[in-house]
């Protein structure tokens, strides 16, 4: 590669944070997409698409500042240079030249939906939806500015069946892709009925965006800050008492009862929820095998009120691959109150990181492409073109290679796509009406005719 | 519906030009992205996706001045206040306040990709692509904001059995869709000798903007423009001479020869060519069926250079629903010069449009759930609990009302959903350890052990 090249090369790129998704990526990604697609539809999830951009109206304050912030604005087309000119801040310049911006999650869109169908909608509607988002986020190692979402939320219903479902569902998906995971459940009734026992109901919030900065800073940095967010020594002792309970499901619980939480009405609902959610899982599946009771877990989502749910990969240190919850009023905000739900979300970027380094992704997932033709030109053509026909009328990925190149070329080229296998057509072969099979790995060849061969690439 | 929701509801709404895709029309459009995608891979092309949105110095100059207008900018994040304030111009602002815009096409994003990953692609290089595009048009009736492309490339090979090859693929997508089509081609290299013959060689792409117009204005308006447009009276006879030649595709060029045009070195060269990829596509596929030679078709794009290809349905009135041909240097703008492709194009609205006129999408598109286990509470929910698993495990997809609600209710829920089969399990057939299968349409029931509904349900 000369220097010339290098230097005009270096003038074109891709914006900070967005990523090109070459060939074996989007194999990979398109079969974790297949997989959990496959699984929404099973448990009778309905596909959802809702536009790139939403009118600011739509998006705008439901994210906090922040997100507000780092939200991708779209300009306005035609002319807005007098609305810029006479603009006297920088917020009322964004507002006068920019009336749309990309969608920021799919919840918002989603709730929008729901708010604007509610009159044809069948409830409880099950939908299920899988796009990019976009936030102008600082991008650093594994944060991007436009990424996947994979979600599925049941709107319309409070029955804890639906928690136990979509657990399963999360189960299942990992099953098939043979990750080992650990689903942590916990409930925010919990969580709010301890704030309300330590005097410290109008904090709940505070108090759980604390402790869910448990697995980066531990058990004694959490006391730090609670102590700085000026909770009181004894409301500390008594966080500190939850947060320290441990063992499998059944002991926490005893443990939350002897400590006195559970004679909060809002905890022992909580308790009770979970013990449903596990007893209906368990007589749908027939244990409860991988999920445990994490009472640390808090998510930070403000709209939680019920059931939290959090995945993590076993077998790598990696966040959380998949979390959700319950909601009580989702689309209040679009004029359609008091419709309960439950969601939970795939992390496909960090899904495809776990498996990667795992090296989980099968073998056929590399390559599409089974069989390369070569060309030798002359009346093989003719050959080679019936024959590939042929292959792909069996469904059986096949190419051509388009011109009669030399021969190692073609090679190199089935190489570099890594194509198992390699079909040559010489004269004689024609002669015989037969043709050689290659596996490129092993190196082996075998002289068949088209119908066995198609047979051989068939298993 | 009462006046104030109405009110309330109006206000939400999405950006014109825009769609929620519901339900029913994913399920279709996912049927349609599905057979194009498996039909790209049987021809060993290669997924890739490219960032929403680019560069704006990747995008601009690359549409022609109309498209620079119709791109959707994205504002710059931050302070942008003074840049705004300091703009002489609309252009100078708009220059200022934003360096992205969202994807227009997906030729240039690839064509970019190409030239950026040049040192590790295996060429040729077959990728195919299916995002949205998004355009700043006047929405109108089938015109859209926001649209998906699916497109298929081969870069890197000027061999014409590519041509042949993307042929091939486009009759077996719209023969699985049980779409009645006609291919026709033209050859760009006849239109361009056709200039040279009446000395408009400088003038090939007015000439050729004039003839696509031939589909809405009919001979006689394309002839009034062309005089318009200041062509002499000898170029317009020549032109007529051309455009009236009909037959099939023999009889087309023996009178392309008998006005004397394919003495002319390029129209030769276009005659050759076209006859070449019939030539490979029928040693390929064994006829040519279903291709026509259309000398009047023109197709817009000013890069097509050799073959161009449009896809008609036969059954319905509509524009062309696919599109494509060979150009010679798509990557030259990025540094990247002389890479000879080929590409087609799927219009997915256009394509889902005329599928649903004709009723043409299976019937297990329209619902995917097969089963809705209806709840009755009690004793009966573990058994549901446990069948709905086993449905599951045998791929039948399934659902269980997640609550014990009134039965007619949960049958609307059925109906509204339109899933084909409802199970009931009361405590009589828990006693008897049946279920009641019964068919939603025929309002048949069938009384089964689970194991004899799950071969029922799966054939």
């Amino acid at each position: 590669m000369n220097r010339l090249y290098i230097c005009h090369m270096s003038n074109v790129s891709i914006p900070k944070g967005t990523r090109d998704f070459g060939p074996e990526v989007m194999r990979k990604r398109n079969y974790l997409f297949a997989v959990i697609r496959n699984a929404f539809i099973q448990y009778g999830f309905e596909p959802l698409e809702t536009p790139a951009m939403e009118n600011i109206e739509t998006l705008t304050g439901k994210y906090g500042d922040e997100g507000d912030k780092l939200m991708f604005r779209i300009l306005n087309n035609g002319e807005i240079l007098e609305k810029a000119k006479s603009s006297e801040t920088n917020n009322a310049l964004i507002k006068n030249v920019s009336e749309k911006a990309l969608r920021y999650d799919l919840t918002i869109p989603f709730a929008r939906y729901v708010a604007m169908n509610r009159g044809t909608l069948a409830f409880p509607f099950r939908r299920y939806q899988m796009q990019a988002v976009w936030r102008a986020d600082r991008p650093q190692k594994g944060r991007f500015r436009e990424f996947y979402q994979c979600d599925a939320d049941i709107v319309g219903s409070n029955a804890l069946l639906n928690e136990a479902e979509l657990i399963a569902l999360y189960l299942d998906v990992f099953r098939t892709l043979n990750l080992n995971v650990e689903i942590r459940l916990n409930n925010r009734k919990i969580l709010a009925g301890l704030a309300n026992c330590i005097g410290a109901a109008d904090r709940l919030t505070d108090m759980t965006i604390l402790i869910d900065k448990l697995d980066k800073i531990e058990l004694s940095g959490v006391m730090q800050e609670l102590e700085k967010a000026a909770f009181t020594a004894e409301q500390c002792e008594k966080i500190q008492a939850y947060l320290s309970i441990s063992g499998d499901w059944k002991t926490q619980l005893t443990r939350l009862r002897e400590i006195g939480l559970a004679s909060d009405e809002m905890v022992a609902k909580g308790i009770a929820e979970f013990e449903e959610v596990m007893t209906l899982y368990r007589l749908m599946v027939g244990n409860n095998d991988g999920i445990v009771l994490d009472l640390t877990l808090a998510r930070g989502l403000n709209y939680y009120t019920g059931t939290i749910i959090e995945v993590k990969a076993k077998d790598v240190a990696m966040g959380s691959i998949g979390g959700g919850g319950r909601y009580d009023d989702l689309t209040g905000i679009f004029g359609f109150p008091n419709m309960s739900g439950v969601g939970i979300s795939f992390g496909l970027d960090r899904i495809y990181a776990v498996m990667d380094e795992l090296n989980l992704f099968p073998q056929e997932v590399v390559s599409a492409t089974k069989v390369l033709l070569i060309q030798f030109g002359g009346i093989a053509e003719s050959v080679c073109l019936n024959a590939i026909r042929q292959l792909r009328l069996n469904g059986i990925p096949a190419e051509i290679y388009p011109s009669a190149e030399k021969i190692k070329k073609q090679m190199e080229y089935a190489n570099k796509k890594q194509i198992p296998f390699v079909v040559l057509i010489g004269d004689e072969e024609v002669a015989q009406s037969k043709l050689i099979l290659k596996n490129m790995q092993s190196g082996d060849q075998q002289l068949l005719t088209l119908e066995e061969m198609i047979q051989a690439l068939k298993n």
